[in-house]
């Protein structure tokens, strides 16, 4: 196995984030149930649009934020997803680009837009999506760079890649080739929703020895397994496994990791803002940590650290230098 | 004359703001002057954002900025400004219109995109903004409503849309349309590079008495009359508009009105983060005040409430409830 190139290469829906504050009563108003993370089509995110306040748009994406979270921590990562050839696209590239990540899956003329997610964040913080996949859900597995991901140390997928067909037979395909590469597959559980949507694929790929690196917080893990309790859920999940990473919110995270156990508090944060992007820099956090040599504590530290970040302020990208974030924290 | 239906119409150059943090160092790398606004043309704007870092996108414009505020404030607003039939002019109309805006000018399918203004924040939060004009520079005078003009009590006009001629046209017209049904023209310098490049131009409009309310701050009115220092240049120009409000960041605001002189501190700020905006947000609240029949202080006192507001996160355009705001301070 030659040294890696990149240290992660995530593969993901590639969205624009469109975020708009609103109250307890517009998502009743809506239908929508607080904290869940919905798809949706081209009318259906054409009427809602119309019925939202005025938006912020910051380049998002669940697996895109986590390899911008590497990279800002000064990780080599990489991004695969697809935009369609429109200013939207545009932007994403250049958001991800502009980061340091290395981006060069070809925009996509397929008569979808790029992929947006209206999220709608509560005074309580809690981000409520809508997403359109547009141009995202048609990522086939001809787009992907092979001797890209070959070359990277991990591979990190995101859940929501999973709802439509065809990215899905991508991320099978990149796993086949990471592994034949003697690489890690890394992978995020994404939401309840997603697991309640794809509970069979997802513990297929688990119970066939195909992820190494998982990601869950409590309520995923619990989904997952239908354990009674995460303590249960992580010790039925554990096993199959290399490297397991629950997050517990304001509690802090644990990770087992072959015999080891491990824990971190969660970062303070001044004023929580906005929640999306929490999971993903916890991710990024991570796996940074663990491909830089970072003992299992350490890296739950960095991913605290991370995500503490990006609840600070709207969007699920850092803002602050995690960097110096880090160096602060831990040295 | 009858009852105005709107209490401001502003038109404006239709912006979508692409709002990236830097240090001075990129400024000086790229050849910028720190706190100016500048044209650029299609190739700069592509070279200078293979350059930014990651970005968030929020509508702007100074124009749409103060309308944006006055509806925030409760008042009843209007927009006129062209953008293109694209993703961000889409967005551009959107946040408008969710805010309260009544914003009916059709997007203009000439080959050019919507307008987009890179602004650069450094940590000081002085804001350097790189303008690519697009659709905007195209409005034609024939895109004018007449009977809306006719409808507003004020009709708010920034100075940056005198730099392209056709809208140039446009604004003149629109004046003639106002002062034609007895409606107030308010006018704003905008920035001292927009005076130098317009200075005989905007002197004729003063000195011909088409502007009844004249915003500057003490660069700007400087700029504008030659004089030694901001007193005597407010003794300058006072004579020649019914009222004229200047603006002097963190030393408050004064007006003239007739043959009275007013004036309010500025309001305290936690901590700075953004200027943009600050001088769109100051002339909406000024503007509300007045029509909404405060006094000459209190009207100051509500410019330099929203200015607060803005300055204080990322993007010109307000994200706290200003109604709450002014309750809280003025009763």
């Amino acid at each position: 196995m030659t040294e890696a190139r990149l240290d992660v290469l995530a593969i993901g829906n590639a969205i624009v984030d469109v975020i708009a504050d609103c109250d307890d009563a517009f998502l009743a108003a809506e239908g929508l149930q607080k904290g869940m993370m919905r798809l949706i089509d081209a009318a259906e995110a054409t009427r809602l649009y119309e019925h939202m306040g005025p938006a912020r748009q910051i380049s998002g994406g669940s697996a895109g934020n986590t390899a911008a979270g590497v990279a800002a921590l000064g990780g080599r990562a990489g991004f695969i997803g697809q935009v369609a050839p429109d200013q939207l696209g545009e932007f994403y590239r250049h958001d991800l680009t502009a980061t340091g990540v290395e981006f060069t899956t070809p925009a996509a003329d397929l008569g979808e837009p790029t992929a947006r997610s209206m999220v709608l964040v509560t005074p309580d913080a809690h981000r409520t999506m809508n997403t359109f996949l547009g141009a995202a859900q048609l990522l086939p597995p001809a787009a992907l760079d092979e001797k890209q991901i070959a070359d990277a140390a991990i591979l990190y997928l995101e859940g929501y890649l999973w709802d439509p067909e065809t990215p899905r037979y991508a991320m099978i395909r990149a796993i086949e080739v990471a592994r034949a590469a003697g690489r890690k597959v890394a992978f995020t559980l994404s939401d309840t929703f997603c697991i309640d949507r794809h509970r069979d694929g997802f513990n297929q790929l688990i119970d066939g020895g195909r992820i190494d690196v998982l990601f869950a917080n409590e309520a995923e893990i619990i989904m997952l397994t239908g354990a009674p309790d995460c303590e249960l859920a992580i010790d039925a999940v554990r096993g199959k496994v290399e490297t397991l990473v629950v997050t517990r919110s304001e509690r802090g995270a644990v990770a087992t990791q072959k015999g080891a156990r491990a824990r971190a508090p969660a970062e303070p944060v001044d004023k929580v803002v906005d929640t999306t992007g929490a999971g993903d820099l916890f991710a990024a956090g991570f796996l940074y940590g663990q491909t830089s040599g970072r003992a299992l504590e350490d890296s739950l530290r960095i991913g605290a650290i991370a995500a503490a970040e990006v609840i600070s302020h709207y969007g699920a990208r850092p803002e602050a230098d995690l960097r110096v974030l880090v160096a602060a924290r831990l040295g």
